[in-house]
């Protein structure tokens, strides 16, 4: 594989296409324009600056360009920064798509796709497989494609139904550990528990948050819409308020956005679970960046612990 | 006006009616069976306890059960308690009625009524009108007779409207000294921001949760009933989301209850103008009970705290 | 109206006077002297960097001192910066003073005057009111021009008065529709709750702590000059003590500076008076800098929250 | 199976065996000794009351005796209690012994015994094998009877290695959808982590805290052993350190009693796995005692939360 | 020294002279009147019931009353109890005196008034001696026999002068540790600290709170006298500010009742060298009640935390 | 004494040896790269810019290098900075040793020696004494050099040492004062407390954590050693326990590190004289630096307070 501009270190030089991700207009102390631009390609980010930046490349260089361009890796600042040597916005002919500069989930949307019917079709609940298959038929491309959050974990093209197959893989183990538990309920909530995002959040490339995402969360909103599609199918009674309700305590808290704390052990689990699917993807993520003996970044959504890689492996001794 | 249950002192003889309020079986130490019933008039309330009770009793004293009785006030353990030397069901003939004996409102519910009218009538923008009158016009009189809560505050039948009402000319008179807030907005964001709790509570006697309301409480229900007003009525737009906003966020912050705090002027008003009114009708009610040089007994949704009465009034010095 | 420095944009010109708020002295990288200097009117402020700068800079650039100069608004960091091309002192003839350039209540302090006299007429009992009539007196001027506070809310000349009259016009209010509250002594802590302030707060210019503002707090010290106050008008009883307590108690709670919580009717009302008066002085004056559809800056005393201005008027649909 | 005193209801009658657990003495309020009694099966418990006490059943019913008695089911201030008619000790002759009256593990200890071998055969690395194996050994039987707490959850014979078995099925499950956690430190962790229990609680029947239990607590207690342990064996270097973090941390956070946080990957993992475990035991526990469509109690380990059991089933619609 | 009702144990018999602490009536569940009386001597206290009482007896056995009376000690849900075999009001020719009953600083008052003049003696700022003196002299006899407290430390007789004797001891070994602390300073925030209790609590035998101690506290209050003693002494500046600071913010925090915390060296050392004499006064009382081997009860002001009284002393092995 | 780096103000010129304490590459906004170097002596540090370094300056300007340099104090960003004019490494003809460089304890380490020496010979009881005794031989010349914290606190050569002698002196008069606490535990506390501190922070001069001191702490590190040190020494028993018990407990509470909170006297008391004399030496040092009727800079250990320098002085009126 191609090295990304993610591995690169002090010193080297990097030369082909990436992807404006943000750009932004600043002025030097002496009264000089340039542009600070956010490069990326899907093994990582990069920041550059553009000096006396003309009204013509402001223009040019915006978010979700692809240029090509050329430069070497030095550190300003105690982060790496990209001195841009030469750049230029790709042409058509070059042949690049800006889903190449994206990071994506490790796994193909339609494998996820697939999973994700094996288990409505495992569930033998009627009401619930009825309100789940409506959801999924609904949002259909949404839900395959946007990512799990805007940023801390699972933000990746795809992250989202990513983060519901590898929950739906804990559900079912921890379902034979704990027989009692109503597999059917369990997987609904976790197919639904975050299809509010799709409203929430603006988009897969460049996500941000739509003003009823700001003012109602993506809890809420889907509080709501599952009682929309409940009321489309004319399905009433207990699984539909249980459902809500798994939808609406799943962040364990009010402190964490849930009015209302799990009160049905399904919700309880959706939660644990939500929480260990989540921490082990940034984790991991973070891990892999870093070699034995060593301590990761500071970890914002993991209390801002940084983790240490332990030197020996499985079979050391 | 005649003597209520809750005027009563130690020593006093009391005749008449009374409500049954709750009733609960229980068991001497020497294993006799016995009631212990708590007896209610408009004024207030009172526990006794009625030994060596039969099947017969246990089926006839019940909850919303009017009766005939007579005894003395005696303390018990800190309380006072009702001595009962005799009791009986109330007959058709009595001419007593349940209505009589559950605390009211101090206004009348028609002139609650009107004044929630003639907001609306004052209201200049048609969305957030309509949909108002709809939820007025579909929710009518469970609106103008539920309390405001179980307990705490505004607790008597008619509390809810009452509450309305007393908020909305705090409103009025805001939106004169700050004439910037939207009246509109602020007036339909009273008189809906606690509807959601027709659903959540069971009734107007005796007051206890839904299941719906356990699971997802008074806030998210309103939230997604608005949405189906609107839906139903063809609106759309801003108006939707934020009166959405305005009852979600109502109680201020997430460990309140709102998962998403007040992020429009008339959010933050709308919260403020709440707690304004539930506490004073608390502690306005707590005083009333105890003479001037007086402290109240703790309120617990007042922190806690005892109250002192001043001795002196307006004019003195 | 003329524009003031915190209407202009990137790119514009000016050319004018302003008076300085702050100057601190600087050395650039390669060791050469600088001033950063605060510029501000009436409209808002803005900083600049004085390059090259001679002890005679320092001595002339400093803070209340009226120039008049020409530059360009540049960004400088994601903030406005007044680059400049001219600047000298005003002088004399220049016919400028420092008291154009300071923003002001919206409402003439005549008025405000005369509003708390009203106040203090209405007041029946003697005792309160002449302990409030002794404070008025006694401050005079200071209590007509000083802010409300160094930052966060009516940090204007006049802001104290300012929010003094605001409360009198919503305490009325409250009165009417609770009509058993003291007015008498709701008006009395209302006037005096913040007079502290007056020896907290260094002055009405630049507004700093006094090294007993530090280590008591205003709270305290008006505390102390109340009973100062009775004493000298040998003035006893209840009244003294409750309106020392109504200052005391009128930050709500322990955390926010009040060792004794409102324990008093009129206490809590002040409290939530006092409260709702800062909280729409700061949200009007941060959503008056916005557009519709846009949202305010983060506001530190509103818990960093950025407010939404809606899109919709009153007679929008 | 025999109906256990965990299901009887009021006014049945009892008639069998059943072991002391608690016995207090008291006296009436006319000076007269009685005796409390708290009998138990493996099935659940119920108060009595021995009135007139001589010093003789003082001597007799004390804890760990069994007893033949019967007596009627009678409520006491809201709880159940056995109104004895007649006790006597058992008998050698009556063929009673006290482990068939305390609640055991649903799983055979045999079983358990042979899945921690099961574990222990997988593990690669040999340090933390060895460190492992060792325990097991010098622990014993201890580790297959102990209850992994005094209270809350697990609280039963055999209940830690429960414990133990039901972590190291979620683990394995983990491991194979994370495969980059190490199995060999999650699982060393596993069969580690609570091991200071056998020394923070008195035993098997009666579980009271140990001196070194109050004053030092089972986590710091079993940091010292492994290093002893690994110290016997002479093994040095990175497992010995992080096998102690993982004990150490497992709490999760300082305030949980963990003074380190989880900094390792497979710490966090094992604070995780805990967590659900435990809180699913208490959980299916009191769903098991109550019907669909009940609340359970308070569970106060779960933050004091009443669960919900649902009335629909799987296959519901 | 004659035993102390707070050294009897179950099944003793009592029979001499008590004071009455408290008095309750109260009525039996069958209607009958009783008293609940607490008894105490200076060793400690204990509860007994008076049946049937009349109402004779209701005005005779009141608070401050010393009886003579004989009775057993028995246990009562779990605490002892008097039964009450006789008992009859003291006479003026029994020659008790309520003194005999009350508990007493370990130290005499007239050696605890020397201590306090040495040190003022000390003191060399001729400011802070006079402002010191000046208060002892205003509060004499006050100061010498108060409590400290009402409950928690020191809550007997001459408590605060004890208080006060045993904080200045430690306080003049620390500044021969940290030679640069202000001994004057910190000498004079010892002595005055705590002087606001004298108006906060109601008097030396029965103590409760004044209605100024609830609505203000003892801190704002003592920093009003420390302003008015200064003034009439014509002292002003730094020292009197500093001295209020020092009571203001002894308490250390906000959440503790100093709106203010320490912002002085003194200050801060006042705050902890309090701390220590508060925390070792409860501490050492709770444990001269329990033998080596022993916790003792739960300690409400040291974090309810229970303390072990280890078994060996300095010099076992 | 010669005049130390820390003494220097803005515009003086300086020439002389310093010690390198840390050096960080960074590359110009042009490209070119340069070394931030921070110097020290034993009076404090200062930080420099080594403008277009070379490979080789890289190679030679390392931490713990002492260099000959001259230059001049400028101010940078609201800090000092020496603009160097020469800087040349040190030559072993030069007779400067880093020791000369760097913060030591204002007693000498033999003096605290023997302190320490002086305490363990008071002791009485065996057991006690030979832990002690054998730690202080263990550690030697260690636990003489260590500074007691990377930071914060006596953050300087034999800083331990010196706080553990200050501990001993405060402690000895507090025995005197409260005569029944037990001399020998306390002093063993004391001497212990910090010890595991040795294998927490990696050494004397550049002072940072060790990989076990970050996954398991020096708390339960030397709870670990105690246990060792007790089972080479074959002393078993409550001694050990406890002592262990006030090594865990010291901090206090759980969140700052103390899984158990003090459960004995002597812990308690341990946890406040640590706290003391933790608190004054942070205090005393901040004081020292600024002019009476200054404050100090914020003091993040003590909470972010800023302290105040009185004006006036013991004797002064």
């Amino acid at each position: 594989m191609k090295k990304g501009i993610g591995q690169y270190a002090i010193g080297e030089s990097f030369a082909g296409f990436l992807l404006i991700k943000e750009a932004t207009k600043g002025v030097t102390t002496n009264g000089k324009p340039f542009l600070t631009l956010i490069f990326c390609d899907s093994s990582g980010e990069i920041e550059a600056k553009l000096w006396d930046s003309t009204k013509e490349d402001e223009a040019t260089f915006v978010p979700e360009q692809i240029v090509e361009l050329a430069g070497e890796i030095i550190q300003f600042r105690g982060n790496l920064q990209l001195k841009v040597t030469s750049i230029r916005p790709a042409q058509p002919t070059d042949g690049v798509h800006i889903s190449q500069f994206i990071e994506k989930a490790p796994v193909d949307k339609e494998v996820l796709s697939e999973k994700i019917m094996e288990a409505i079709f495992e569930m033998e609940n009627a009401n619930l497989q009825r309100i789940v298959r409506a959801f999924v038929k609904k949002y259909g491309e949404a839900l395959l494609t946007y990512p799990a959050a805007a940023k801390n974990h699972h933000e990746y093209v795809s992250g989202l139904a990513h983060h519901i197959v590898s929950m739906l893989s804990i559900a079912k183990e921890l379902t034979n550990i704990y027989p009692s538990v109503n597999k059917d309920l369990l997987y609904a909530g976790i197919i639904l528990h975050d299809l509010g995002k799709l409203k929430e959040l603006s988009g897969v490339v460049t996500t941000t948050y739509t003003l009823e995402g700001k003012l109602l969360g993506h809890i809420p909103m889907m509080v709501e819409a599952i009682g929309e599609v409940a009321s489309e199918l004319k399905i009433e009674g207990e699984e539909v308020t249980i459902l809500q309700h798994l939808v609406l305590s799943h962040h364990g808290k009010a402190e964490w956005g849930s009015p209302t704390p799990p009160l049905v052990r399904e919700a309880e689990l959706l939660h644990l679970i939500d929480m260990i699917d989540a921490k082990m993807n940034i984790l991991n993520r973070a891990l892999d960046k870093v070699q034995p003996g060593e301590f990761t970044a500071r970890l914002f959504p993991m209390e801002n612990r940084s983790f240490y890689k332990p030197l020996f492996d499985r079979k050391d001794s």
